[in-house]
Parts: structure tokens; sequence; C-alpha cells
């Protein structure tokens, strides 16, 4: 299912800034019985992207269409679902330069999910990935378009086979994986990447930071984490939308057998389920 | 006039990963009486840019449809025309990984110049960036669908009034302007920046070093510069596929009245039209 600002579209007018400069922000949302998950979170980090592009206002707009989508998914009763949000500058005339007055799209793609996401799945295994994070402060944290780099470290990755690989920034430290951010318990404390110069700032992330670590009285920080770091961890896991957390059985020669935290975790993310 | 995959269409099927993720490349091409300038420099770029992505080979049938799309704008009479090219990885499943044999979509998007690009255009006024260029030695060079700080970049220029800007790398070192590569005269020598991290190469930056500084006698050189370096230049110009090349008038404080080189290189590129 397929939406173009409110209406069920298979294509994409053009031309269109999202496709011809990435000129655009996304998230990907995770619905249960056709309820987004923590969609406050999603709006504030959209809300943070529309003014770092600088966007005309459109947060509304967003928010009525998603919930006229979220209710049609619901009529048809799919269980769980991935939602992905896409908001482009819409048209435009040739050239880099944004229109005075640019009219967003707001794009809705629903997929059913075939599996209980209120089940844990099973600890990944993680290379590390040959393409580092650019450094870009200015749209650091942010999910916009512009994802060629995960790209590639994902077609790395699934060709060698494993399940994740982890991303470095170019200084060499580790900034997150593909597709969600990674925490090491290093002793009592429990560590991410800041992500200042690159990386998303993801939803769970900041819910394991603020809330569901805290929950469990695990001192929790921002902190740079080396390769050496993370392989010296007692207990590394990853976060995103559409996984919760899942616990790492295996980064490059170290091995974890027992995921204690992430477990505990899980049970903090179930329990803040619908 | 639009053609998707050889035919025409006003709207790009969904999913595209171009869109999702700037799944992709483009070329930004000129057209003389329905004739490409410099194709081979152009299809030497995008093959670079295909190998990076790890396309597969297509440019075949790139240039057959380019050529019928040629030959379309010939019929019209069209004297100038800005084609751009987009070759996106098309369809694919949710997620960063591309599918194992991507099917990807080629796009050529035709508009008709008004103005008689055998004329240089008057010397422009540049601004400086302030969002630099990030640092990604992997996808430098290529023209790639990931250029956001382009457009950034633009929007800040267009908003302040100049007709360009100056963009730095993360270093604070001169790597282009916004739609261009950028040259200063320093004394008997010409000199461009690497773009070894971050930038595109351009077809017509290549040109002056290769062919047309060359003919005039010039020495040119790829050379790291600084503002200061560019501020103190001798003679400032850029170029880009739809330019050519165009003198610079002012920089910041700096003011530069007369363009001897850049005239000069005019006279070349006037000479390599067909």
């Amino acid at each position: 299912m397929i939406w173009l600002d409110g209406a069920p579209s298979p294509a994409l007018p053009l031309p269109d800034r999202g496709l011809d400069f990435g000129d655009g922000l996304f998230e990907t949302l995770l619905l249960r019985r056709g309820q987004v998950l923590f969609a406050e979170r999603h709006f504030e980090r959209l809300e943070r992207g529309l003014q770092v592009l600088g966007f005309p206002a459109c947060l509304q707009r967003v928010k009525e269409q998603l919930e006229a989508a979220a209710a049609a998914i619901a009529l048809r009763g799919w269980h769980w679902t991935a939602l992905r949000l896409t908001l482009t500058r819409g048209a435009g005339p040739r050239g880099y330069a944004p229109p005075p007055q640019p009219q967003p799209r707001i794009l809705l793609a629903a997929v059913e999910l075939d599996r209980d996401c209120t089940q844990m799945l099973p600890a990944a295994s993680l290379s590390l990935a040959s393409i580092a994070w650019s450094t870009q402060p200015v749209l650091a944290g942010i999910k916009h378009l512009n994802r060629l780099e995960q790209v590639l470290a994902a077609r790395e990755y699934s060709a060698a086979g494993s399940d994740e690989a982890v991303m470095l920034d170019q200084a060499g430290q580790v900034v997150s994986v593909v597709a969600g951010n990674v925490f090491a318990l290093a002793g009592d404390r429990l560590l991410t990447p800041p992500l200042r110069a690159c990386g998303i700032r993801g939803t769970r992330r900041d819910l394991v930071l603020q809330a569901w670590a805290p929950a469990l009285g695990v001192p929790v920080a921002e902190c740079a984490l080396s390769v050496r770091d993370l392989e010296a961890a007692d207990e590394v896991f990853y976060c995103n939308a559409l996984l919760g957390v899942r616990p790492v059985a295996r980064f490059g020669d170290r091995v974890w057998r027992r995921h204690p935290l992430c477990h505990a975790l899980h049970e903090q993310y179930g329990r803040a389920l619908p």
C-alpha cells in the first residue's frame, strides 16, 4: 500500500527533488494493529530534520495522512506493519537551489510484517563495514534521504553473509551499525557513541538512553568507542524501530554467549508496547 | 520531456531506491541541436560511478536511450538543451541492502535553454557557503544522487542574492562552487583543488586540465587552495557542463575586473563545440 499526499498512488510525479538530490527526510515506523509505536519520538526527529533542511511547516499534514494510513492498515487487520514515511521537497526547477515556496510531498509505503515483533530476534553476527560514515555535523542525527554509505555497507555485509555491520567514522571510531544504533556494556556502564559528526539519532536509541536503561538502574552515557572497546565489551546490542533491541553474538573473532542486559531491555521495550 | 527506460513518462514507479536512499547517479548534459557535448567524458564518469556503487553493466542501454532522446530533441529543433540523465538502482525490497539482481532505471529529462551557450556569462559574484563538503573518499569525484550539502549551500546563496558560493571541505580548504569546479590563477600557474575526499570531478574541469589550458600553454595543476589563496589569485573562474567557463567578479571583499585567461579558455571551449 502506497499513498502520495493522502491518495493511493503507485508512482511519484516527476521532477521531484527527493529523487534528484535526496532532498528530503524519512522515518521507518512500526505499527501494531494499526497503531504507530513511539510516534512522538519520530515526529521530534522529523521536526529537527525539517528545520535543518529549511522545509516549510508540514508536520500537521504528515500527522493527518499518517493517521488515515494507520486507520486503513487497522481495517486490513494487519498485526505488524512497517511503514516508511518519506517527505520530499517536491517539484522544482532545474538546479540545486530549492524553489522559494516548495510544496513538500508526503509518501507513505506500508508492508505487513510476518514476524511477531514482541519476540526478540536471535543474536546477530556483525562484520566491519569497509566504508565509513562521512563527516558532516550539519546533517548528523537527522534521517535524510542521502543514504549511499549505508547502502554500500549493507551490500557488503549481505554478500559476506553477516546480519549487520559496524560502521566507523572517518577517524576510525565506532558510530553505529548500518540500520541501527549500537550499545556496549563496559563493566556496569552502558555506552553508545555520540552522533555529533555523523550517524542517525535513532528513536529506540533515545528510549534506551532516557527510559529503558534508567528503569533498570543501569548507568548509561554517550561515549566514544573504538573497535577494541567494542570487542572488549561484556555485552553488545543494537536497536532500531523494527527490531527493538537485538543482541550481538559475534563481531569478528569476538563471541558473546549471554545477553542478560539486552534481554532485560527487551522486557522494558515489551512493557512500553500498546 | 521526460523518458523512463526509453518511453515518455511523467512519473517514477514506486518503490525506487533512487528516491529511498539516493541510490543512483546522474549527469547533466548540454546538447547543441540534439548533439550531446563531450559525451565520452560524461560516460567515463558514469562508468566510474557504476563501478563504485556496484551497479550491473547498463552503459550500453544508457547510450541507446540517450541517442533516441537526442534524436527527438533534434526533431523538435531545440537549439540548446539541458538534459538530465538519472540512473537509479530501481526497485527493491525494504531496507538498505540492494537486491542481488537490481534492474536499474534510466530517466532522461530535457529542458530547452533560452540562452546562446556560445556566449560566456557575465562575471559572477560568489559568497562562501556555511556548509562544508563531507569527507568521503569512497564517493569523491562521482556524481551520485546524495546532494543535500549542495542543496543547502544553494539555498543559502540564493537567499543572499549571489550567483554561486565557494564550498570548503571539513578542514577549511576550497573544494568547488556548488554547481561547478573552481580554478585560480596564481602568477602563471592555473590551480584547482584535488578531489580525493569530496567534490565532483567535472567533465569541463578535466577539459581545462587536459586540453584547454595546455592548448594555451598555461601550466595547470591540482593543488590545495585556501580561502586566502583564492582571494589572492590573479583570476578566478568556475566551470560546469551548462556554463562552460564563467569568470568570477567578486568573492567576499575581493574584486576582479579583468578575466583574460577565462576569455581565452572560453575561446578554446567554443572551438571544441560541434
